[in-house]
């Protein structure tokens, strides 16, 4: 049986190529660094080894972190199979060809480092016997559950063919909160956080792909044994005051993306280069912060009811349930996804449509999905491109019986006649704001000890169902491609019966998981496969579409233009006893833009107007009030200013410009019609006369 | 084998069952008006043999033309399935519980028709022997084409087991224009016209749904021959000073729905109870009036080019190509149907959606779609409800790639050095206007000529692909059902592809074909299967949602509400170069309606605000007008006027008064919502500033 899997090797790579620290002597030194277990092999094998500082290769030639074509110059620079000249040829033809579109630039920037990996690929003297002392570390942490260490520690370490069937769940279900266990040490450079420059505003951790950077509030007294790195501050809130605050990066689970440190609005004065957030080498950082995370998750949350949740800084104090998935560095759906979680993760359970997003959630073996101190965290579960709609409309429908099962067995239990008061008030609770819904938990947590000590069947099945007569938050999830195309007539059902579910779709505009392809709300100009000529017209207007309902809530948000807008619009989401739906602007890495930028290339696409803010709340058209309120201004930027900053716009002046120059101003002035009508939607009168 | 099959059973049961004019002597007339072969069969089985005048009975009771209750109590009174009176009590139960919701006075009317039926049944004496002379007549004409006769026929006559397989098309096509030869003489009563009150609008004929009453308009010199009763009169229109016009009605196809009359708005000013057609008595029409049927379509057909076909009157002059279908007497549907193929039906091909429209366009053995003198008409077909829209599609995508195919090889042709002129013209050729359209099929005739002359394989295959060198009309249509329910998800997928397809949607608001179950076209406060107590939201906006997208051509129309504009929205919906929907309000006996009042119904939809007419036209946008024009005034009979007019509202106060009222308050405001948001925006601005 094979103990080194690809997995690991790949692992090995990675750890291999990223020493910056020493270009001239990684080549010497990368021996003495591995594990006792690795050397022995090779030693065994009689393996030609050699090594590459391949990330100061892509740094030195301007590829940033893109390593893939210098890996592939290695590859066939040592393994022979064509004659190493012809080898590089081909790669330089190859690269042409798939980046020549992308403008010359790129195409240099890679010939560039092609040439460059010849000059550092070295390879390593192996002596004739184990000269390490470093034991192979176990998969995952020996303090994680047993599931994990039995189950999911196998598969990490590529050795899941060796786990009988019977150490499965039966039922298909996984546990959750296992992605912590799965520390991937990804990043060279992770965030450092500078108290002094802070101003607490939470931006840092609502833009985090992966829940790597969090804050936390919490009272002094709780400050024992705190690690000797561990950074503190006071808390500058008058509701809360006298708390402490802390921000703590997760560095091994840190993808690097910089997102954060590009959202930091706390500036030295004297230096506004610097920032309250700024980038640091990650192993030096590991073990101090690791010790610094686990303190910081051993603090106590945030008192829910005493945060003000429908700000940023607020829900930013709320505890993320989706943390540390395997999503792209600096992806822009995930942002909105951990939002999610940290609002109603505790009651929340999620029907997510095929895309990005069923595979940043559910990929084996860790799950990003997490619970709270309580246990509590949202159930999850995929189901097709065509039909998630619906799937999570099933949700809602078995919910909405258990309770009304739930209601009818309590008023007809002994208990409706020995705590009177208790039953009134379960039945009647109000449940819309999360106090409220905090009370109504606290009162069935009551009545299930009373059931507790019932042994009549009656007691027993009510047991079972008591949960559900606490509010639960139905959420239907999903990408473009499933809700503008694949799965839009389910999703028009759905939203049309009227009854309260909640649909987040992360519209990157271009079927991101599939590959990158037109989508109906792919905007007009862009490329896409099969509109590689830029899709000739505009984007469906799925907000609208919605709204024309007119008991439908609606929202577009866009957390890099406005963060605020977009809490608001969740937690106004959620508290509507409706349909409602929030189209989330996402960047991609499909958009060809650098991901540290992406919450500015948000600002840029609401700024020219492609992407216009609001919100449609049926709630006021019931008062007599326009239910539209516009949350964006005028496009204030150029279209141009938006797109070409982006690659899948920009590629389009290189392979077509005269169709390229015609299609961005079709797109230009699409912007401008659109504000002009929404503008107009936002200003109409909605009192019928006489009434 | 039995030769009498149920067909001819129903057939004749319906013959015995609507002599009104004798009342008194009908049991002992009947029997002398029976073919040899029935009574003899009668003689040679022993039969018991009982007639009633159930139309009589029906219209003595109130129960106008409604005979089901009547001929199940004959059922029951002579069957001996149950004792009599126990069956009478019985049907009195049934026709409480299944009319009890429909209110009291229908109840009674079917209750004492039951009572009356038993005073009216009687047995007919039968004689020893046969004595009548008339011989049961062919069930088709012996004029019409051989697969009518030879397989048609059979089938029709109930022997359709007779017929071996290969009768039948190899391919499953059949031949149009069948519906012609299956006379089904089921009128009671038909209209005649009276010419010297007539004002020759056209509007008899456009509310037809059988194109049992139409128009046409013929040179003088064309009325040789005529039969003695034939009608004619000077056609008062300035274009075609001094021809001839008239209206003919074909009694033997005609159901007796009344509709014609009761939109003839020619009335004698000395009694105005008295208009240009009324109904009579269909038996002794029937001679004559088949006589100056075939004449009338042995007359030539009216110049296209020469006829305001944007208008009703000028529209009522083209041919209809779909006639005689078996839909209900005055049926809501059929008209749009209809005036779709007089406008486009000579290049139109149909993708029909499963619903009513399939059942009356594609049911065998005879079709409704027909062809032009010229052997022109539409192509139809059905698929499924699930995915008629992208059917179509395809029809067009062919339709597309067939041209650019024949296009290729014409100018890769000799003709193309041959005939350079005539290459030219047919290759950039103008085809939006009929007349355009006729000389393209001009040119086209030339060039097949020619190619008929050539024996090469290119001419040859050109020779077949020649016709689509001239413009084809891409229909794709269904109902409601359909288009806001289960088809779609596909629907919206095709009118966003940008393509040149039509789509008329033939709403009825409630599944009718199916039996009647909610859709989300049906609006709020409507009683419907799975809505029993009426529907609480309202009707999706299916023409908005449409008309987000911007370049979609979108129309509401109503006949019986606007006329005119429905024929100019069918003729800008066809000559738009893009997707078009049209939605189309169509009345229906699942409404609970006296269908001969269909189109004051449709009125009153439109009077009331529940659905109001416009019609998008992206063009118009291009220029920077306002799209929308509203066809419709504001509301101005109360909701009431409308929705009780009908059973699927007025049965609601009834079972749920309450509720009634309440859903009947919020119908009404949405109805003020819908226009005050409608007229804000047919009022907005489209000039983007500084453009």
């Amino acid at each position: 049986m094979p103990s080194i899997r690809l997995h690991r090797k790949i692992r090995h790579a990675q750890i291999c190529s990223r020493r910056r620290h020493f270009p001239a002597q990684f080549s010497d030194e990368v021996w003495d660094k591995l594990p006792k277990l690795v050397q022995q092999r090779i030693i065994d094998k009689k393996l030609k080894f050699y090594a590459i500082d391949a990330y100061s290769v892509a740094k030195a030639t301007g590829m940033g972190a893109r390593i893939n074509s210098i890996m592939q110059t290695c590859f066939f620079a040592i393994s022979g199979i064509l004659p190493r000249e012809e080898a590089i040829a081909k790669i330089k033809t190859a690269i042409k060809k798939t980046y020549g579109v992308k403008g010359d630039v790129i195409v240099e920037k890679n010939w560039k480092s092609v040439d460059q990996t010849l000059e550092h690929l070295h390879q390593v003297k192996v002596p004739d016997k184990v000269t390490s002392q470093i034991e192979m570390p176990p998969v995952v942490s020996p303090e994680a559950p047993a599931f994990v260490r039995n189950v999911l520690g196998p598969m990490i370490g590529a050795l899941g063919d060796s786990l009988p069937v019977s150490a499965f769940p039966i039922d298909g279900t996984y546990p959750t909160a296992t992605s912590q266990w799965e520390k991937r040490n990804i990043a060279l450079e992770v965030p450092i956080w500078i108290p002094e420059l802070c101003i607490q505003c939470g931006k840092c951790a609502i833009v985090c792909p992966h829940a790597a950077i969090r804050t936390k509030v919490f009272p002094p007294e709780s400050l024992v044994d705190a690690p000797e790195t561990f950074q503190v501050m006071d808390f500058k809130d008058r509701d809360l005051a006298g708390m402490k605050y802390s921000i703590q990066v997760f560095v091994e689970d840190c993808t690097g993306c910089r997102m954060c440190v590009e959202a930091c609005p706390g500036k030295d004065k004297k230096n506004p280069s610097r920032r309250s957030l700024e980038m640091a080498d990650q192993i030096p950082l590991r073990e101090p912060e690791r010790k610094n995370a686990a303190y910081f998750m051993r603090l106590p949350d945030a008192d829910r009811t005493k945060v003000k949740q429908i700000t940023v800084k607020g829900s930013q104090l709320l505890r993320p349930l989706f943390e540390f998935s395997g999503a792209c560095a600096g992806c822009g759906e995930t942002p909105y996804v951990k939002l999610l979680t940290q609002l109603f993760g505790d009651r929340a359970i999620i029907a997510n449509a095929t895309g990005c997003s069923s595979i940043y959630s559910g990929n084996l073996p860790t799950t990003p999905y997490a619970v709270n101190e309580e246990g509590r965290g949202p159930a999850w579960s995929n189901s097709l491109f065509e039909d998630n709609a619906e799937f999570g409309f099933g949700f809602r429908l078995a919910v909405d019986k258990f309770k009304v099962q739930a209601e009818e067995s309590l008023v007809r239990s002994d208990i409706a006649k020995s705590h009177p008061q208790l039953v009134e008030q379960i039945k009647n609770a109000v449940q819309i704001e999360e106090p409220e819904i905090l009370e109504q938990r606290a009162r069935v947590a009551e009545l299930k000890k009373i059931l507790a000590t019932k042994s009549d069947p009656e007691s027993k099945a009510l047991l079972t169902l008591a949960d559900y007569l606490v509010k639960k938050s139905i959420w239907i999830v999903g990408g473009d491609g499933w809700a503008y195309d694949i799965g839009y007539g389910g999703l028009d059902h759905v939203l049309a019966s009227g009854r309260n579910v909640n649909v987040l779709v992360l519209d990157t505009e271009v079927y991101s998981n599939t590959g990158g392809q037109m989508s109906k709300a792919t905007p007009v100009g862009a490329v896409a496969k099969f509109a590689a000529a830029g899709k000739p017209i505009q984007k469906k207007d799925l907000a609208l579409i919605s709204a024309s309902y007119g008991y439908i809530y609606v929202a577009t948000v866009a957390m890099g233009a406005n963060d605020a807008q977009t809490v608001r619009a969740f937690v106004e989401a959620e508290a509507y006893d409706g349909p409602s739906i929030i189209i989330a602007y996402s960047h991609c890495i499909a958009h060809g833009i650098d991901m540290a930028m992406g919450m500015t290339n948000q600002k840029r696409a609401v700024e020219s107007g492609h992407f216009p803010l609001f919100r449609y709340n049926p709630d006021l058209a019931a008062k007599g009030e326009n239910p539209l309120k516009l949350d964006s201004k005028a496009p204030k930027i150029p279209f141009e200013e938006y797109a070409y900053a982006e690659t899948r716009w920009k590629m389009l002046t290189k392979s077509k410009p005269e169709r390229a120059k015609e299609l961005l101003r079709l797109a230009g002035e699409n912007a401008q019609k659109k504000w002009l009508y929404l503008d107009q939607l936002a200003k109409m009168s909605y009192e019928v006369p006489g009434k």
